[in-house]
């Protein structure tokens, strides 16, 4: 609960209509994923500057807080805890600006503009920021949780489209650093934007950026083929089509039977396009670029491609085209899974010589060890991302997930070089995982920046403990 | 003048040939460009450890450093002042690991490996590292100025490249910080090994690396085109390619008629191909892609767009075709101006509509303000980089240098939101341009970061002033 006094001031510093409290608090307590917490209060600043007084206030104060924008993300980062203690600072009305500059090929966007907004701002100019999500999360969340996506393989990370940024250092005074700029090329001493892309919010909260933003493809070839075997086939295709395909290779994406299956439940209208059988898995792949008057250049170049890998005896079957059947049939994945019973999420990432063997041992050990427990993958093959789901059937009751959970991170992390939040971030979902599976040296190292830009905010995620003397 | 007991105390570290003074440590004090300094001795070692075990003895004894691997930057970074007292701590017999992943698509290298070393172990592979230098540096260097060069529109800079670092950090300990993995997609904390890259060595020294590499295009094709006028034009072309080339534009290169001079007379066997006149501005174009077995798909679409870019009256003349002896011309600028007086060199990155009108304001005003010195400008217009070299007839005196490069670094950064160094990095040579033209509260927190990491080591570059209570 809010006091008087508290909520006093920050209406003073954001409006009436820039403080929620009670039943309105509701929705921005509740993540995407995971248990609702309770909120204080939510407080919504108009601009950077209101974030920066708000953010000054509560260092000031005391007062936890936690950044929202979005709302989207699946490891609890932006939504307070169960405590009443913690406000949500909400980003939601940094809506402006969103300002295109076709010249220089950027974006200027406050840190409340949704994905969908940008892209529908940029679509008159023949540009997008390809980020290939299924959510439409806002630019705060997107830059501090270092998303990604879908065509990563092609476009890479938000890290790549960051130029400039606004922050709120989370200082007593409120200060606002001041790191804007729409230059692709700077190398005047340390990029400190870098400290702020995927750390969460707990350096600074991101208000407003700079975006580089790419041409969007006019010509585009779809595909799903059935890779020859399960081991060794698939990565072989992925090497022949990035030699012979280059970087217009824009998604290779790998489908489990189990994950083909619930998205074919969940999407009726589609079929399987391979008869009546369900392959052991399939893969996705895209290839797009710009043409110019040619826009049947992917399709001839796509089949020209396949037909080389069928020759190679590296798939055995395949369907080009209906490409936004195809994709439709990918997203339905995740809810399509959903449906089935309680599902166990895992956003790891892979050497991409190591994610097939990973699946094939985990197949057979969760046979073993936590019978029930279906392997349920699906993700992306080409940069070595995996959406390791397991599906649990609801009968079978919920005494093992915690078990299942510690297994499979520690087989990934220990034995197969994982990451365990591939695109996901760190927040309170998988703070654990981080203190048991982070060097010591890194934590504090991370601990010494943590002390540097956020000590004096209670409740901020912590990257490390309290430094002792490091580096000296 | 290195004492016995230091000598000593290191050949035991690093070995006999590990040590060199006198006469043998020249090739080490001189940088490629401004003048020579004089190095206390020259240690070499051989592997991460001994890197990390010479550091820690360096911190523990207060003798300075100077981190160097290929010698070929361009702001005195890499070489020591001339007081005598600093060592080079060469990385150049760091050339192991240097390990394809053919699979993963990526090499761990060693900090000594050369760019040349790299592509020719990358070429049976059908991958290189995209980074289109003139120089051939080692990796070490590339990492720590963060180099771009000559394809960045399409393939970025050096930070993109890095997937894992491992860094001899400056403590007394001689900790060794390793930040290694092939990983694509790991959002698990700080990403540390950012503050490594563009930072010149001093939070650290890398001495090891793992590169995301790429397909080497099988099919390019290259123009060079005369733009209808030098303030529109250019611009408009680049948008047209762009949207109809998508990113396998590969290079959009501007070249000023006095560059092109110079380039001509350097490369005696290349003719200007528009005839007897020099162009007042060309660029350079080029497109590169895998095409499968089309090799003439890039050719074919580069005609279409320049053909629709002489309908719309952007460009009044072009040749297609001889590749190698346009990319020839274009990288016999550099040696060409030199040879031809004294060379102001300038590294500036602009927002790419800012490029043309900077061009011309300095154009007409160093004209009155500074009569003689000529504007030889060129570089990579489609990411706003410049070399904005200045030419001063030998006979002109260097009375005036002085004032023309404050003239010109103030009228970039302050009229034209110019970077004063795109891709070179800080070094000596532009420390006080670092020191003027910084905000406060960047060398704030730049300068409590060096203090995090390199407080110990006298010598080291500053990025900012001993902080004072910041962000508290």
């Amino acid at each position: 609960m809010l006091s008087a006094e508290h909520r006093a001031a920050l209406t003073a510093l954001v409006g009436e209509q820039g403080v929620l409290t009670g039943a309105a608090t509701e929705g921005y307590a509740t993540p995407a994923r995971y248990a609702a917490g309770r909120a204080a209060a939510v407080v919504r600043p108009a601009s950077s500057a209101e974030v920066s007084a708000v953010v000054g206030y509560c260092v000031r104060q005391g007062l936890a807080f936690v950044p929202q924008s979005g709302n989207t993300g699946l490891v609890g980062n932006a939504t307070p805890d169960d405590s009443g203690a913690q406000l949500v600072l909400s980003l939601e009305r940094l809506r402006a600006p969103l300002e295109v500059d076709v010249a220089n090929r950027s974006v200027r966007v406050g840190a409340g503009v949704r994905l969908s907004a940008l892209n529908d701002a940029l679509q008159p100019h023949g540009l997008f920021l390809p980020i290939d999500l299924g959510a439409d999360p806002m630019m705060g969340g997107m830059i501090s949780t270092n998303t990604a996506g879908a065509r990563f393989l092609r476009y890479g990370d938000m890290r790549r489209h960051v130029l400039g940024l606004k922050v709120a250092l989370a200082d007593r005074d409120g200060t606002e650093l001041d790191l804007m700029s729409a230059l692709r090329k700077n190398n005047t001493g340390v990029d400190l934007k870098q400290l702020f892309i995927g750390t969460g919010g707990a350096f600074g909260v991101v208000t407003e950026a700079v975006l580089d933003v790419q041409p969007r493809p006019t010509d585009r070839a779809v595909a799903m083929v059935v890779p020859a075997d399960v081991r060794e086939a698939p990565l072989a295709l992925l090497r022949l089509l990035e030699h012979g395909a280059g970087e217009v290779l824009s998604a290779f994406e790998g489908i489990s039977q189990n994950a083909f299956r619930a998205a074919l439940a969940q999407a009726q209208s589609l079929r399987n396009p391979f008869g009546a059988e369900l392959p052991e898995y399939v893969v996705l792949i895209e290839l797009s670029a710009s043409t110019g008057a040619d826009t049947q250049a992917m399709e001839r170049l796509l089949t020209d491609l396949l037909e080389r890998a069928a020759n190679d005896e590296l798939i055995v079957d395949a369907v080009i085209g209906r490409g936004e059947q195809l994709w439709t049939l990918r997203h339905s994945i995740s809810t399509g899974l959903k449906a089935m019973g309680h599902l166990l999420g895992f956003d790891l990432a892979f050497e991409r010589g190591a994610i097939l063997p990973f699946r094939s041992a985990m197949i057979a050990e969760l046979a073993t060890r936590f019978p029930g427990y279906q392997v349920c993958d699906f993700g992306h093959l080409g940069d070595g991302g995996v959406h390791f789901s397991l599906l649990r059937p609801h009968a079978l009751g919920d005494a093992q997930d915690a078990a299942v959970y510690d297994y499979v991170f520690d087989a990934a992390i220990q034995h197969h070089g994982a990451s365990f939040s591939g695109e996901h971030g760190i927040g309170r979902a998988n703070q654990s995982i981080y203190d048991r599976h982070t060097p010591a040296l890194r934590q504090s190292i991370a601990g010494a920046l943590t002390q540097l830009f956020s000590a004096a905010v209670p409740g901020a995620v912590r990257f490390g403990p309290k430094p002792e003397g490091i580096l000296t």
